[in-house]
């Protein structure tokens, strides 16, 4: 049991989420990073640019809701076994300030670990130099499902 | 009125709402385009890439929220007059089926225009070649605002 | 098929909701009805009483939800065969005016029925004498569970 | 400022929370009780009844609704001045385990306070003996609007 309470069901959970993570093409195309990592959390960090801005130079919400969202399901995934993804059910988002600064960081953590669904809870601060402040509060369903093959390219 | 019952406050509302669209980077970063306007009604168009996917090579989950959160962000941009902007206040996203095809089509509509908030549902299919599907649903809170000076650069 | 395009799988479904609706004593202790049912679809009735109120005297938003929350959960139970019943996962509720008026109307409609999860919208109306406005958007996922045994008295 | 960061507005708020709870007709005809209250939190209490159960004689999960959107309301009008009432512009809530047992608690937390718009996350637990589990988690937006005069009896 690690502090949040979850102990992982598969030993390689962290290459199997880093695998993961590498895998999806949207976060590469939004320069989002893997910042940490336990067992039913994960943090996920994106440097602002301009195209990721919305009309007031702040971060985008479709933008912030994107990481948000991959945090909550890598925070799913990392208690999953080998043979399982995760896709999401649904999620809701209050974005509380503007998203106004250098970086973005995206906490999920996992609130309940059931059989088939998974409830993540995620918390987005904005942070500019040292300072940081909260900027959005997701709430996330989630389902586990069977791996699926290697997509073949498209 | 037209057919979705609502009356435009600004005769210049269409040049408003697509100078808007075209202010947001992270459209452009998506390669999303403006698909149809109405008042209280905008629909937004996304050609797949992949690296606007997930691990299993569907449209990511965040890039499907990001063009349903514009469109309806838009169809309530379209009802305000020439000083106020909007924002999102919150969404709620159901991912009803993979993203799976050619392009994502998100179809937003006011469902309540307020003085201060703006209510909007939007409905996002899938299509490839001809075929149509229904994979996500949003309800959206969001507020008028006054218009901001253009943001310097940053 | 019917005019909402579903099909129930079970001959006995209109009893079996009827039976489901009847056990439910929290929508006893509200003195709501069921107004109409069809196969992924069900409406609820719920006059107004001074003991549903909040402190303007229009329906509770709780009660408000109650009632929608119901009207899904039996649009999604109309599909499922004998053995099956439904929990609800977790709903969205946007309150987009005041319920103020003479009864309640929850519509629930299934939009999407899958072998786990189904995801229902509800209209919630308010009527006063033979005006009706909307006043509720819900959206709503739902699980099929095994049917359990009847729970003993507690 | 107190341990969660938040200063009344008014010296009567304790006074005018709990008067807004006595209104709620709603809340009577459950048997809720205020269980707590500091500036920008509110736990409501409320004991299992039959009337209060879904089929499976767990609590209702519009009963669990209505409290935790209570609790969250409440726990923003503590900061209110007295010219100020709340009313609920929408809540998403996660029924995360079966409400199952002697009573609920609802802990709602402001977790953003602006002008107009207050978010709030609300904690529920199921209580039997001094075993406590979490049931049921919600996100809510709140509005602040002018005190109404005392509705007329209707």
């Amino acid at each position: 049991m690690n502090d949040h309470g979850f102990e992982p069901n598969d030993p390689g959970w962290k290459d199997r989420v880093r695998a993961g993570f590498a895998r999806q093409g949207a976060l590469r195309l939004l320069g989002a990073t893997l910042a940490d990592l336990a067992p039913g959390r994960c943090v996920i960090a994106l440097p602002f640019r301009d195209d990721l801005a919305q009309h007031n130079g702040y971060f985008h919400a479709g933008v912030t809701s994107t990481i948000a969202d991959a945090a909550g399901g890598f925070a799913a995934l990392s208690l999953f076994g080998p043979d399982n993804e995760v896709l999401s059910v649904e999620f809701k988002i209050n974005l509380i300030a503007p998203a106004h600064g250098e970086r973005l960081l995206a906490e999920g953590r996992v609130v309940r670990s059931g059989r088939t669904l998974t409830v993540s809870a995620i918390d987005v601060f904005v942070e500019t130099g040292a300072a940081r402040s909260a900027c959005a509060l997701m709430q996330q369903t989630l389902i586990r499902v069977a791996s699926a093959p290697e997509p073949a390219s498209r």
